[in-house]
């Protein structure tokens, strides 16, 4: 007999019963408030095309990071889960074969976020009753399978059963953004909106920059040999961008470093970089000034600016090799904010209209540098727990290391950062449960009043989301 | 309708009732001790001279860098909260209006502990019983400005209310300390203390540095352009801060770096520094070889010797320029100890008779270095919770990780490290319930006994201060 | 009237009951299993003899580094507790004098693991009802003295009583393993094995080493004159620790370094550091590429490979001059892996047949860099929380840490690390119950189910750490 799959109603909560009760009743009071998802990645052509997804494989495990690393870490290829193989090599095409080897394995997931999501995707979407294992996965295959080629499981209608109001994803400057460009005709311009995520064209260490700058020059009509021109192209996308909904910019570089250029300086470093000669460190300098400029931009156009540095990218090659980017192999690695941030904050930090928001992946920072920040300049925010950190010790940690110097008002609600849609109800639900738990245990230990923590919950579910990124 | 403004009394107590029960009995005995604070910024003016505080956003907001950083990082300029301009630029000369801006955004404060102090002092000072908002700012403003004119709100008569036993305040070497020379004089000299805090003339990156040791070579009739005579005023005006009461010494450097340089060595490194000549290595290491200096000076006359490292200073460059420096703009900074204290440590570390408090700002420490290094050397001790970490949660995490490998007995019992005397007793009791806490969980797991806790809970609370400061 | 020594039915288990009840129940379904201890510092000898113990002081304090280290951070000289001084200075040699001053300061253990261990041993071993104190100390001396002398303590009987099935010893390269070829000659074969651990032989920076390289090539027939045949001496090595049941190497390297120079590198730095010419880069490029090596030959031989990075050894030179290393002046450090283990990892990583054990005194790095990576790379698995951290509090930050990206499976169990064979059980169970407290947690919040928690009890108890560490 299968065991069951239940969540329970007062899952996440503290199981102290005075905590407990209080957690309950705030969450109570914001569970049905709607989703703001201020940044992620989903694909705006689900909403846009609002074609079916695919099988459940294709759907719920190839495109998963957190999913194939675990299983890949047990020593489970992923060709045999489904993802192809960049060198041609087969890869599993049976999708229930590789649903199947999936569902044999899940017990490797107890105790990680991954299961929970995918816990309230299975029970909550798809209406299964039975937990996932190697007997019940046919099952789950013919039931979700058959679910997702009916119009109720389409990108839109989950789209509107999941209550969200506002999502955002996250494109290239160089995307024309045909489909931003149809949301806004058929009146969804305001329910999806785009980013400007500029890596590419900021990046000198990204693969093929040149030939983006070439790109990004015949796009905006630019110049972009030259400084003046590149800097007036990334201002022209970015107005673009804007007109696609965008309140937005994002930035993964490798650090959070922040340089600030004489002109003359900035020109020949360009030069530098344009050319393909410059150094590691011109790089990282480079990537610092036009992190500047960026912030610079955000004083003119009112783009909130979000950083998310310390990510090692693809620290595993043979796995880049074989798979490609994106399947798990990012690392974390220790960043420096205090020094690195200094310049950009020293310019524009003390200008309460701009928006700076910070996310880490070194939580020893929490506390040390981050929370001290944002407690200070008026510009900078606390970005919510974040990739490694978005799950219920992430979550609570961020709050215990952050709240008693920041404060819960420089921070800005929760964000998903996922490109697994179906997810995204169960990642806001987790959060909202966290914030209330830590909320209720205050309450309990009467640090705070209980009329308080409701007026803090809403604010931390929806107010401060919508404030922070500006959404009209 | 105002809401309450109530202190339970459980308050910061853990809500599971196992542990809420002992910790309420551990506190009960421990509750009533007198408080010693041993290291602190009050200023030892108002204890001899005893003349009233001033309105109540002078007291209460214009000095408190937490206040002021807070409220700042929200937008708030801190001219508008009466906080003066060094650029001459007009701010707020109507204290009343200055409180009420306070007044209206006190909810930013919730989680923090500035909430907590504060609330204590509205409520156990003043006797207010309606919460902090803008519908009661001018009752609150009313009600403080009022009493503080009272006798019985003067400095000495909050002492005695307060249940002070000792403080030290911290003075620089320049200071003639005519406070405590008055203090004496009226029989408070063993309740009032000065602290040794060189940090203006050991370090050669402070401003009017050179000048320093002219008036430090005035003062002493030392010749302080050599380095035998700049050693001899230093000895001079340690033996005169002993005079003064000082048990202790105290060391803001950016880092805990250490240094045993020969004697030809610092002769000749303090000719560079003394000409204002030296790099930023060389300042380092002078600082480094001083901190050697005054553990040295401390075998002699056996001071105290605090170590505070790891702020960076002043990181708002804007922010100091308008406003000066303690206006909330210091920011903690990673830093390292094991290499830092070893040269200190390898020459004066095994003596049982010097005592030297590490402080930290980057908590990443308290179980990697410091816990390490306290459990094992025996003139090293751990200095409590500090500055952003001196709260709920910064407590909780200092026992967590630091027991297990240095014990409670190689730590000193809490200090306020405050200029905000009104809170004194509030910070000493957070201390006092989060100790009780904590013992009341390794109760409640049955780690240690109930006598035992007990025991444990009068000497972090009273016994170790005592003792490890020196005080008679 | 001396107070009593409890062991409680729950200790450390969460006092909240339905926590409680939950971890009760687990731990009733695994307390009874089998000790399985991979890795620590027992002396082969004591079962290849079985020859009664020494004296309680001889047993309990002087080759205990956490006893020593507590009681000289307090000014207790080791000499008087009984540890020989290598000056020749005269130390305690009436051991029950030397246990009095222990017994005396036994206060200061409140809240450390080590008490726990210790009363464990007093409760469990000996019978002991009362607490040690000064009143007690005779007591505990003459009850301990007496029952060495019997037969049902000596080691093998000590070995059957706590239920060990196997243990692991570990062993230097030039030890010929006498002890364990009469274990395997009385058929203790699998009960006691050895491990392979051959710092001395790869470390350069180790005193003797040029000569450690000579008695290899005696030992071995090898000439360890020249690369080929200091490589082939280890090969040989590995095979003779195999043969007396090694299934693991170990490496203490002071860093996580690993380094993939090409054979000609290789030779070069070879030469170098035999003649004692190479600098501390060199050295530290050494021993990076010698763990490829030794990373190599277990794809060969199928040893598990153990890395435990992190430890400033020695920090106290004083200390290191009067009694000699392991006296608890080791000093954890900062420890990086991210970019440390990307050569290693990037050749070997990823196949799923080798495995590399990896261990940390930096808990920072729990989850932003052995998590990610263990969660990732199939070869990569954490190991318990260790040295300093081997602790209540230390093993929750563990598992708080580390489970939500690396799950449970990607851990490999307990492991005691220690030498105190009599507290093996204590540490153990303090795993354990820890453990169940845990899992009790995640249950009581709703995130696992019951069955699975008991399920992962079972794993993590026993069937984790026989299957990591190849025990046939």
């Amino acid at each position: 007999m299968a065991a069951k799959l239940q969540l329970h109603e007062d899952r996440l909560f503290p199981s102290d019963p005075v905590q407990r009760g209080i957690a309950r009743e705030l969450y109570a009071s914001i569970r049905g408030l709607p989703i703001v998802s201020p940044h992620g990645h989903t694909d705006p052509s689900w909403f846009a095309g609002n074609a079916p997804f695919p099988d459940p494989t294709n759907l719920l495990i190839v495109p998963d990071h957190y999913v194939l690393r675990m299983l890949y870490s047990q020593g489970i290829p992923m060709e045999s889960l489904g993802a192809p193989r960049l060198d041609g090599r087969p890869h599993e095409t049976d999708m229930r074969k590789a649903w199947r080897l999936f569902a044999e394995n899940y017990f490797l997931f107890a105790g990680t976020p991954s299961r929970m999501w995918l816990d309230w995707v299975f029970h909550e979407v798809f209406g299964l009753r039975e937990a996932l294992s190697a007997d019940t996965a046919d099952t789950y295959f013919d039931t979700i399978d058959a679910a997702l080629k009916t119009d109720a499981f389409r990108p839109r209608a989950l789209f509107e059963r999941f209550n969200i109001e506002v999502i955002a994803t996250t494109e290239d400057p160089l995307d024309p953004l045909p489909h931003h460009a149809k949301l806004i005709k058929d009146g969804w311009g305001k329910r999806v909106v785009t980013t400007f995520r500029p890596d590419n064209v900021l990046n000198p260490e990204v693969p093929g920059f040149a030939q983006n700058l070439d790109r990004l020059g015949v796009l905006t009509g630019c110049d972009t040999a030259s400084y003046a021109g590149y800097i007036a192209a990334l201002e022209n996308r970015r107005a673009y961008f804007k007109a696609h909904g965008a309140t937005a910019s994002d930035h993964g570089h490798p650090t959070a470093h922040t340089a600030d250029l004489t002109r003359r300086e900035a020109e020949n470093l360009f030069m530098r970089v344009r050319d393909g000669g410059a150094s590691a460190g011109e790089a990282e300098t480079f990537r610092g000034h036009m992190l500047m400029e960026m912030a610079r931009m955000s004083q003119e156009d009112g783009l909130v600016l979000q950083i998310h540095p310390g990510a090692f990218r693809s620290h595993n090659q043979p796995v880049l090799a074989a798979y490609g980017p994106d399947k798990g192999g990012d690392i974390p690695m220790r960043t420096d904010y205090v020094t690195a941030l200094r310049p950009l904050l020293g310019k524009y930090g003390n200008n309460p209209d701009f928006t700076i928001i910070v996310f880490t992946l070194d939580e020893s920072v929490y506390a040390r540098e981050l929370a001290p920040l944002a407690g200070h300049y008026p510009a900078l925010k606390l970005g919510p727990a974040w990739w490694f950190h978005d799950s219920p010790e992430g979550m609570r940690r961020f709050r215990e290391q952050t709240t008693e110097t920041a404060g819960f008002y420089n921070t800005v609600g929760f964000n998903d950062d996922t490109r697994a849609f179906l997810s995204i109800p169960a990642r806001h639900d987790v959060a909202r449960r966290m914030d209330c738990g830590f909320l209720a245990r205050l309450v309990a230990e009467h640090r705070i009043g209980i009329d308080e923590a409701h007026r803090i919950a809403e604010d931390l579910t929806y107010n401060l989301v919508r404030k922070t990124y500006r959404f009209a």
